[in-house]
């Protein structure tokens, strides 16, 4: 899936999220999920994502943190025509070089309203505007393309515009062993399997186990999901898993409830 | 809504979203959305969320970034009875004081269990822990209550226990004036209009605009939401943009699509 797996090494995101109108409740995240689920196939762990406001110093500081602690960065929202879109002016200010007009963006913004017959303006050329030395991100929904900068990747903040983004970047980024996972759920409260869940995660070293308890149908119940890179390691974590679940009494359902 | 409402003053609160689970895709985030729509209506602005994973340090980190920097502090997720909820140990030690058993948690949760008929286990009772000095968020929706400490409030992860909690925290904050809204929903591309919402955002310096764009049956929309917290000059606002989208010809209907 990457162009140069390394299972030796952990390799890590930041994602932050531009828009006031996440921090005010009007528009629920679809991308933290996204991407999330995205990097996982790319062998890359989102480590932290922050959600931060239409300002450009709160963008400059969340992007040169995130930026230095991960192998990768990812924005989405902010990079649309609008007054309000000041994402590439973040971007551009955090690495200290200047936004001009990218001549290929130009271009495909200019052959994308003209086929629509619609009248290529100074706000709409806003969107060819990236800061100096990116590179483009196709995006086969609409005109606009995302950028790229080095390990920094600026994406749409309209969630079916940043799964174009995401699909124009599979495989081009180097990421380690995915992490994988196996849910077992069980109709019981967490608190009645706490011992067993972390007595199961201490004798497997390389797996971790989360529990997510869920009330459905009145009913109480949790999902054990146990992660690895190890498909062996995992195996065996779940095989003990299961076997203590049922030494204890309780049903339980591979795949997750 | 608040005990003191100040309205020259403006009051941040942080979140801090706990939790593999967001991190790795496999649970969309709610809490996000529920707490940043809640502190609205206390006339507290959302001004950053930090979504972290279940690693102490990175827990300590963003709750003395962000309590620092705003005057409340939220967290959810964490407070749960299993090995991977470490919210109130990572808390204590960002605050620097130890973690006990809260006798009145213990006492609640001792009740709802009886009540239940069910043992009261260690694991349960690692729900009762709490930072040393805190308080306790009621919590009407199952027998684990939140914890205050301070400008501080550890919330649990399910959302509908959250809203439980955050029914409870209702009318409890100081803050200033809610921030008002109003939307106008226009079935054209916002880069049409770009001119006219800057323009007119600058002309009403207690207004901010926020453009947000979709897709929908096939056609390019956006809605456009104006935000003050003077009732006056927000409905001026309003005013003037639909004037200019009247002029400019461009139908746009008041409330949003």
């Amino acid at each position: 899936m990457t162009t140069s797996a390394n299972p030796d090494r952990i390799y890590t995101a930041g994602l932050v999220v531009i828009g006031d109108e996440i921090l005010s409740g009007r528009t629920h995240d679809k991308n933290i999920a996204q991407v999330a689920s995205w990097l996982q196939v790319q062998g890359i762990r989102l480590a932290e994502v922050r959600v931060v406001p239409d300002v450009i110093e709160k963008i400059v500081a969340a992007v040169n943190a995130l930026r230095v602690e991960n192998d990768y960065l990812f924005t989405t929202g902010g990079i649309g025509p609008t007054h309000d879109d000041i994402t590439v002016d973040a971007v551009a200010e955090a690495l200290g070089v200047g936004v001009v007009i990218h001549p290929e963006a130009r271009a495909i913004l200019e052959r994308y309203y003209t086929s629509k017959g619609i009248e290529v303006t100074e706000a709409r050329l806003r969107m060819a505007r990236v800061p100096e030395g990116a590179e483009l991100i196709p995006n086969r929904m609409s005109g606009a393309p995302g950028i790229k900068f080095g390990n920094l990747h600026l994406m749409a903040g309209v969630p079916h515009i940043t799964a174009g983004m995401l699909d124009a970047l599979t495989g081009t980024l180097d990421g380690g062993m995915p992490l994988k996972n196996e849910t077992i759920g069980c109709w019981t409260a967490e608190s009645e399997v706490a011992d067993i869940l972390r007595e199961t995660e201490q004798a497997h070293e390389n797996c971790q186990i989360g529990s997510y308890p869920f009330f459905r149908d009145g009913k109480v119940g949790a999902n054990f999901v146990i992660r690895s890179t190890d498909a062996e390691e995992l195996a065996s974590c779940v095989h003990t898993l299961c076997d203590a679940l049922a030494t204890a009494g309780h049903d339980f359902t591979p795949g997750g409830i």
